[in-house]
């Protein structure tokens, strides 16, 4: 593994003395997703000098690696000519990608640089939702006329494969750009010379709508093992195509979200690098929500302030309580959640899943229920107060496989996102249940 | 989108009135990743049945597909010879893998009906670690000698490329089999006929040990927009390739498995479908170690019952300070072990990021605790406890942040797994010095 070879020092002190020869000789031969990486550490005057001793098709690939706010400073700070020369042979989706992400005022200085027809192209991939199959498409695929021969389409994958996104799969469509089928690479090479393409294509194509979720994209991409998935309109007509190193991408951020709404939040990680001051403002508006909620719960606690004026030793347990309600949940919650997310769990079987985790529910809560009775009871010298601590902790650990299972259920039937109903809202239904449950008994055991 | 186009019922009447014309009609042209779907609602019997009818390549892909112990079912339930062919023609890592499953006497059975050449190949594999490059590679990659004209090659790819995993790379290889070189299949079409693979292919080829961590293994094929990624020896031989499908399942597995051990346990999500008993047992150490945390939390709360037992309100805000703790602790955990997971957090800045996500949780707590102790006041009408509520609040948060970024870090830098240490553990001791500090105050001013 070449990881981690190139030094940034000595590049740094290469840049400040303009040794570009010197420059040269360090970067040959190295990958464009490292030679990026060193744009992460350079300032932006440095960044200029080091981009432009990069050979052309390497900076096209560094350009596409850069963060927003880099790749805006070099492309309007190097000649525009040589800026243009970059946007038109970047793939449309990069481009889109860019654009999308630009202020208006900075995203028309972009657009001024590039030429009328990547523009249309460009403009045609903004409009789409950028979680969906036509924001994630890029449209440099390569398509074919069912008609084309075998060895023909061959010479000319050839001309085009500089440009294509793949050219491990090669689209058939017929006279009105329909998609009809699908030929590999492999399956190209294989056959005879003279075959035209309708002969031994595949007709069974799967494919989706410009519209789907990006999720779902990814969940089929990943099913069926796929290199590349194309992209149609309303009518079958050939938009482009997604190819599995975006998907790659989706499922990490998909994975990341689920994580982070299940932690509490939808902020995004890319955050992770906005100010102190933003992140705060992101963070709160859930957290005053939970605040609501665990006010309640010290509601409960209030209304049953004579009883805990009465037992004091009642309030040791309510960390125990609350957070095992809190944890257990949350488990069952993160469980269905991915399992939703990969396809592995079927909302089919919605009751048969809650029967079977409300059976692990019951089991723990049992066991725990028994053993925070005896240390209740160890501890205090109090048999009833061990036996009201182990019931309200045995209904609490049922309670929450239940609604730890069954909310993110619901929600996702409901078409909404799981993970965010799955984390604080279940971890606060538990709490407050959990305490009524809990002073419930022990106020019905105290009295008799 | 031509998904649940399979109408299981009717395969399942077909399969009873033995109509294998029928179901010919129905499964053509079904790709194989579909037809394995229907065998999860099949009886073994039917299983059996159904196979037959499909064709040895889909029976191949749907074989790959199934689940251990339907796979076993079907290979020791058709004639030995049919298994015999399956099993020869399944790619050496899916062989491994299934054979990785199987119990010691089930795994025999299924060698003893394995070409010998075949059981090498099986047994090297099994050698390596489930997790490793060693563990996730195939032995069906393409490798040629440098020597080797392009034209030449291309020709034997075209008699290779049924049996190999991948042809969109080609390895170079010298006369001790070591790894020297790289060409994809586009270069070696776009290369003049008689040119020898050493003189276009790319030296710096991007490899792997076979030892190397899976996760490793993702970041980089997913870092570079590889296909596939070579696997090699200490002597730089080469002994396999890792692609991007398999890789993809890790990425998933490995987020799924960041997502339920933040939720306090490393329960596999396969175990959804194992019983509820063997599901709460794997459950149950970690909640007794959860327990055991919280204990010491009620422990605090005891030590102060002399101050609860002057002002009973103290407890009602309880539940709002632990509840606001851990999630934010959660969260700035959640934060730092997928960040670290995807590679855009960089442990190397393990300061800065603590400090920057200490600031998010002053502005919170702050912000929070004004909330609060207004709360407090308004609520129970005590200006001292609004105060106090606040202060510990403030500090409360604060600390979360602190705590949920540094712990996740400390555990990778020490090379564990920082989501196993994030979750519970983070929660229980935001919860015992949350408490502390919020009785600890609240004895002090009270006493003042």
């Amino acid at each position: 593994m070449r990881q981690g070879t190139l030094d940034v020092k000595k590049i740094k002190e290469f840049i400040s003395k303009k040794a570009i020869k010197s420059l040269r000789t360090i970067i040959q031969e190295q990958h464009p997703v490292d030679l990026a990486e060193v744009f992460e550490e350079l300032t932006d005057r440095e960044s200029i000098i080091f981009f432009k001793v990069i050979d052309f098709d390497a900076a096209l690939e560094v350009l596409t690696e850069l963060d927003v706010e880099k790749k805006f400073f070099i492309l309007t700070n190097i000649s525009p000519r040589y800026a243009f020369q970059l946007l038109n042979e970047m793939s449309s989706d990069d481009l889109a990608d860019f654009l999308g992400e630009l202020s208006e005022e900075k995203k028309n200085i972009i657009l001024s640089l590039i030429e009328t027809r990547q523009q249309s192209d460009v403009k045609g991939l903004l409009s789409y939702d950028k979680n969906t199959a036509g924001g994630l498409m890029t449209t440099e695929y390569i398509a074919f006329s069912v008609d084309m021969q075998s060895q023909q389409a061959l010479n000319r994958l050839s001309e085009l494969a500089p440009d294509a996104e793949t050219i491990y799969y090669v689209y058939a469509v017929d006279s009105m750009n329909r998609l009809v089928g699908v030929v590999s690479l492999r399956d190209l090479i294989l056959a005879p010379a003279q075959k035209p393409i309708g002969e031994f294509m595949s007709t069974e194509v799967k494919k989706v709508q410009a519209s789907m979720d990006q999720e779902d994209v990814a969940k089929l991409i990943k099913k069926y093992g796929f290199l590349a998935l194309p992209v149609v309109d309303d009518n079958d007509v050939l938009l482009g195509i997604v190819t599995v190193d975006d998907v790659m991408d989706v499922v990490e951020e998909e994975a990341t979200e689920d994580m982070l709404k299940l932690a509490g939040s939808d902020e995004k990680l890319d955050t992770w690098k906005s100010s102190p001051w933003m992140r705060a403002k992101r963070r709160l508006p859930w957290i005053l929500v939970a605040v609501a909620g665990e006010i309640i719960s010290g509601g409960v606690i209030n209304s049953f302030s004579y009883t805990i004026k009465a037992l004091v030793a009642l309030s040791f347990f309510i960390p125990v309580l609350m957070d095992m309600g809190g944890n257990v949940g949350t488990q069952s919650a993160a469980i269905v959640v991915r399992g939703l997310a990969t396809g592995e769990i079927n909302p089919a079987s919605l009751w048969k899943n809650v029967l079977r985790e409300a059976m692990v529910g019951i089991i723990l809560g049992a066991i725990n229920g028994a053993i925070i009775a005896l240390i209740a009871y160890i501890w205090q010298g109090e048999v009833v107060l061990g036996f009201v601590v182990g019931i309200a902790m045995a209904f609490n650990l049922t309670l929450a496989t239940i609604l730890g299972t069954l909310v993110p259920f619901l929600w996702h039937r409901l078409g909404r996102d799981p993970a965010v109903a799955a984390g604080p809202f279940v971890t606060t239904a538990l709490d407050i249940m959990g305490l009524f449950i809990y002073f419930s008994t022990a106020t019905w055991i105290l009295k008799a």
